[in-house]
């Protein structure tokens, strides 16, 4: 943490920053904070980071479960640089947290990997809601958690995952309070973004997806779902870490929730690779 | 091959078959024809098979590659039945007809691995164009190769794919003649289908993308761009399959082009995932 040193950024700072100038921020230690509204309309991304023997079974994990695990990126063994996410990311340095896990154990935070670097690493990028948010902002829907400037709702529920090798556990859901008369258009709003959790898991009753009270999040701060407005649960990229808990890889990486790797994709785009040459006009730019 | 003995089926027998139903008479050796139209409005899929020392770089390689190579499906390794994708798919079994390659080299055509099976493999389904086939259909286009019941003309390019380990080559398309002024529609239908190749990597001038003739496909049947129309290009489930040629595996396997999986999920899903417990709703059925 060098909050308060000379050198550090504050988030306002960054906000009218390039995706790689707040990159360049975290990378010097000059910012630890979350990402939420950083770096303009670009993807941002969950992480994982684990050996490569788990490398196979989690990407089979990622592929079985494509809601909450839309896999956008996944580096060579050993590699740090997501060459397909953007211009020179580093994942040792770029991400603002990172949770360090030891045998499925969250053992302590830190904001660079450099020390604990392994040539046997590999990276898996998963797509986050914050693309989709975005979409439902510009839609005229307001956010409680964006308003009020905390970290969305998250829970784990009775809906399982298909497990792959050692991977599985329940699935985690965000939470969202959408007025009634509005429901139908969320739906249709993040359906659109499959690399962004695509559409809703659960519409409505909490209990039927095993949250017994929406008081007391497992990860996040509370919201309320004031009346005239549902409750819409949507697949989280936090679900990994459940995963992560069950298979017990002697070490293992995840961003702290919240704090992402902010790529240089824009949100919008069909495909999660960073392009600079073919374009489908035949353009070779 | 049972052509002509008393207990094979007809492609006009099998129209109003299920995809269930169409597998059965596959797994039978009851047929062994193009799949196109076959099934009902299922997902159909291409197909890969390989050893699995070479599964990590081919998922890293479709993932890095989504147009022409959408990851639908992909097993544990050595289990042939395809758990995500449908009801008792055994992929030894279900497909009508497999090329057989050894060190990249297509060796020989053969409609049933049972007596070639292997502990170490670990297959592969890969979205086809089928799916937007469909839907451009729906929307009264007319496609010159199925209304000539001839299988599309695909061709090798000039754009690269993107390497994952010893997996590289040119990226394979197929083309379709477009009215000039329906091409803006071509381009938002198909872009709807991620998993079925997406929107179109070219658009016009063959040559652009390496192509000298339209005239001689290397995969399918040569077809017309009459006056009037455009040829179009979208990225084809058949691009693996040159990969292979360049990774040189001491066995892989793959279906014979046009000769798909049929899956049972429908082919307008959010996701790849054969359901048949947990729906939005929160109802279970």
């Amino acid at each position: 943490m060098l909050v308060g040193t000379l050198m550090s950024k504050t988030f306002a700072e960054l906000l009218d920053a390039s995706a790689q100038s707040v990159r360049g921020a975290i990378r010097a230690n000059l910012y630890d904070g979350h990402t939420a509204g950083l770096g303009g309309p670009r993807l941002q991304a969950n992480l994982a980071i684990l050996p490569e023997q788990y490398a196979l079974d989690f990407l089979r994990f990622c592929q079985r479960n494509p809601k909450p695990c839309p896999l956008v990126g996944v580096s060579d063994t050993g590699n740090p640089i997501m060459e397909t996410l953007g211009n020179d990311i580093d994942i040792r340095t770029d991400v603002p947290a990172y949770y360090v896990y030891e045998h499925g154990t969250l053992t302590h935070t830190q904001t660079d990997l450099t020390d604990i670097w392994r040539d046997d690493f590999v990276s898996f990028a998963l797509g986050c809601s914050f693309t989709f948010e975005h979409a439902l902002l510009d839609a005229g829907f307001s956010l409680w958690h964006i308003e009020n400037n905390t970290t969305v709702p998250m829970f784990e529920t009775s809906i399982p995952t298909i497990p792959a090798g050692p991977f599985s556990g329940p699935m985690v859901v965000s939470m969202r309070a959408i007025p009634n008369d509005r429901i139908h258009e969320v739906i249709e709003i993040s359906k659109m973004f499959p690399l962004a959790h695509g559409a809703p898991v659960h519409i409505g009753d909490p209990a039927a997806i095993g949250i017994n009270t929406t008081d007391q999040p497992d990860w996040g701060d509370a919201a309320p779902v004031p009346d005239g407005t549902t409750a819409v649960f949507w697949a989280c990229g936090v679900t990994p870490q459940a995963a992560i808990r069950t298979a017990k890889p002697p070490i293992s990486i995840t961003h702290k929730p919240g704090h992402m790797l902010i790529t240089d994709i824009p949100d919008d785009a069909e495909t999660p690779i960073f392009q600079t040459h073919h374009h489908p006009t035949g353009d070779n730019t």
